[in-house]
């Protein structure tokens, strides 16, 4: 039985609470938040759980096997890095941490110590992102040509973070699933804020790859209503993923153009193919019991989970390049 | 009696022939097209119209009050310079010409001669953007925040210029128009070519100004479906425009945002409104016989058309400078 | 405090539990319900409610005061007859009986013992619906002119009773309350069973008034998709319901039609009007919540609750005749 | 070369005269209609035309081989008797005539004269149709469970007949085809008037055949949104033919249900089964032309149409059964 401990009772801790009580092989033993109310709650559903208003005291606990950190962005390479340096395996929220250099330095503690470190990439986890992972490692895509993703709505600012360390961290985090870790060269970034606090709540990041794929993202806080579409555009097929739609959520198009005479650049002709469509049946997951179940996986088999520290490395990479020209209103940033 | 003539028959040229013989108080009486068969077609459906096959003769022929140019981008700006030396009021299609040089040089010599230059920003005259642009002036929509807007589909490639001058240019005429002619300070610009003659086939723009206003255009030919939305952000209100609606195309969002304790950043607060949703119904309007009205309305009253020279000016100028950081991977070129 | 026993746990019991927990004045102490699996469920969550296997014993609890009903359809009679002759108020799940002489004889029984019956019809406490009721309350609808319901999907079969009283019942319920309790004339109903069993699993009601009200009703277990449509036509205007929609559930579209000359038929002339369309934000409301509420609040207040006995009977009636007509092909059924 | 005349120049006649003109082997030589305008724009358009005010003096030009009408309803029955008697081969606008003792006139002088007589199903020659048909052909949709279609929009009242032979016409004609000539053993019609001529504006049919399919259309001129959506269920698919949307008009559902013990009726269960989505390509086709060029097929191959006077008859059976039952409440009217 792999012990774990779970850091943050926000929004979203309560859900991993239930999910890894619902793992077979893992048993949440304790749980720690600054408020009482939080502790409260979780007491009521389970009273067996140990409370702490301190994780690190949470973390001195030496029954625990791994820990979850459901805590502001800010403070996750801090607390990752406690609870790795007392032989914890940690699952962090995602952004893994606010900088490549913070993760380069968590990869490597946790490699010395040989522990699991998995940042909750939840998307890679659903029905949606799984059958499209399917279709590109196939072949029946073909070449990869683009990736454009938008996820916009009237949302929650953060206070401190700008709406790509928010959003776009879920659509980066699909195209590099997607696409094998596929790194780009160039990041450029664009966007505004709306508020005097400077906090970007509407952004675009282009990623420049040495091939002709190309990935664009669209994040905004500030949309009137809810948008989460997902264009994938591949040599051979497009796909439009629309997480918005209850069911048909994946649609495959047999639609496509090529260059029929590419040798005499005098005579070139665009070839378009309009075709059927085809919208697969979606296996039914929940995802963040696939999350909870990879990361209890991890430990026990010492495996690496889809969300690895490796593909979390990759999207905070990007982030914190597109932040950097985000600042400078689209100055290319080299990687 | 304005008397018209018409250079280029392809796709657009008998549109035109068909709407300005509509006008009032226009009449077209000479075409001009290199393609025999092109002429033909014409002749037969109006046999009195005189046919060239070059349009420098057509130019010659005094009677001829004003040209209207729908021949391929490169050509507009000596064709235009041309009429205009002999006298000729000017419509060009979009876009007016192929740099802000050209532009201001047409500008110029329309000045001198008195004579009316118009550019054929047809969107303009369609009830949805008219609506739009009621909504701004009006004080409705608030504060202009953002301009995000989308045109995409599986379309035919131009072989010699970027998709930017052939979509782009509609959501840059649209935003110049209902902004008020609203200057950007500087363009952002990437994309990418999918075929061996490097003319980008996906690019993305975003324009900075001196204040937060904040503008986006996503132009494809590649999309496996047809998207033609724009998001208008406001501080009291938002608009979607779907144009791809048969009927509902423009909804009216009583929804936003706003900061609640700007004085003290550590507090701050953001309510967040969700309202009402209006959909009015929009004037019918064919917006081909509004430009070729707008155009021989100018010429007759001496008035500036909506899709005037400047309008045409701001266009190109934004289309100019994006190609420029299109090139070096969303470089900021400042205005 | 209203103390109050619920029977039967299947689908919807628990919901019910929980719902009448939460509300002021009352309180659960008592389920029950033939499956221990069911009552041991609701041990775990709430300790301190008495289980019952059989509903009788429930029943002869004498500090209990109020009971809920949630069994299948063809117990709802004895049982409810059974509550009431022992002093108890009584809801009961839809439809609140099989025929109108069992809804008039319980109807009966409550009045004697001055007890509050109730149905419920969960929909009359949505937002969708109560917007609905006061668009048409208010005049702005004008004279209704027609009904148009469709409730399809692919749905759990009932074993023993044809889709009209498992889906129209909703549609049913919902006409009733917007029209203030209009009663039909007369009632057909089409329909076919596609099963050895002859449960009608398709199937249409059409209901007649005195005046040119006119009401359809479409039920479907067997559609491959999911739609809840409801078109409702006034003289003034008309509204779409569409409950599949997240958000903008109610379109009221100032759209109609007039006749002109009513004097010589020779000459009548029918105007069409297409006006602007508005998407009411709709109040938040967890409908079994308001039920809830509404059948303590009639027992608390001797009040009538929204989803009156009378409201039942009036569905009952309906449905009766409709099963009478649908096993005849349509036959005209006089009420 | 087969010699055409057209007779009634309304909506719908010069259509005919286009497309007729525009098939191989066939050639208008003269149109009738009493409006001298809509002569003059045919003339215009083509002047070699012999323009008619009298349908009767075009039927006696020696020289016409084929005759079209494209005029009110009630004028079906005897110009086309009288055209068939004059050795004309006849095309009538759908419906085919008022009554089945008509149409079956009408059938017996065509086959005794050998002449052809076609009903303008327009809708069969339509690529959404079409794929229908040889999904349902192919054996892939499995047994016919329903059909239930929707054809609503605010449109046009028909001062003289009710909206079904406007609307319900189409859908029958769907039915007929792809059901191969099912004939239903009895019809239930339900609707009302909301005008003083008592003219039926929305109307209801349902149709029972010897099997357990079962068919039900929705005609109405009175709502505020255009539906055109028909549902066709079978036993291993599915298929939503949604005639609004641009280009994906057809869906394949592999989705169903079966019953899984059929002898014990007291341990029967239903499976269900939900599946992949299927959007196929559809075949570019201007229905019209099709139309046309079956007419004058079936003259010069002595060949059978796809809309058959056979379909006609069915059509117009099924109209006129459910215009009775329609002025009786749904009364059933069996076949």
């Amino acid at each position: 039985m792999i012990k774990v401990g779970i850091i943050g009772l926000g929004y979203w801790g309560p859900n991993l609470v239930r999910n890894f009580q619902s793992v077979n092989g893992a048993e949440v033993i304790a749980v720690a938040d600054f408020d009482d109310n939080r502790l409260g709650k979780i007491h009521q559903l389970y009273p067996k759980i140990k409370l702490f208003k301190d994780a690190e005291e949470l973390f001195n606990l030496s029954e625990i096997d791994a820990v979850v950190l459901a805590t502001p962005i800010n403070t996750h390479y801090t607390l990752a890095k406690t609870a790795l340096l007392k032989g914890k395996h940690v699952l962090v929220e995602k952004p893994l941490a606010t900088s490549r250099a913070e993760v380069l330095e968590l990869i490597d503690i946790a490699g010395e110590k040989e522990l699991s470190l998995m940042v909750d990439h939840t998307f890679l986890y659903t029905g949606a992102v799984q059958k499209i992972k399917s279709v590109v490692d196939s072949g029946e895509l073909g070449k990869l040509q683009y990736f454009d993703s938008t996820r916009i709505n009237l949302g929650l600012f953060n206070p401190n973070w700008s709406v790509i360390w928010d959003l776009a961290v879920h659509d980066l985090s699909i195209f590099d699933y997607i696409s094998g870790g596929k790194k780009p060269v160039a990041v450029s970034a664009t966007g505004v804020s709306h508020t005097q606090l400077g906090i970007e709540n509407l952004a675009y990041i282009s990623l420049y790859f040495e091939d002709d794929t190309f990935a664009h993202i669209t994040s905004s806080w500030i949309s009137p209503v809810k948008i989460r579409k997902t264009l994938i555009g591949g040599s051979n097929k497009m796909i439009i993923y629309d997480d918005v739609e209850p069911t048909e959520k994946i649609k495959i198009y047999d639609s496509g153009f090529s260059v029929s005479s590419p040798e005499d650049v005098h005579k070139w002709l665009i070839d378009y193919r309009f075709g059927d469509i085809y919208i697969p049946k979606l296996p039914q997951m929940e995802a963040l019991k696939g999350v909870a179940e990879d990361f209890i996986g991890s430990i026990r088999d010492k495996s690496l989970p889809l969300a690895s520290s490796e593909s979390g490395l990759n999207v905070v990479t990007i982030l914190e390049a597109a932040q950097k020209s985000l600042v400078n209103r689209g100055q290319t940033i080299n990687l």
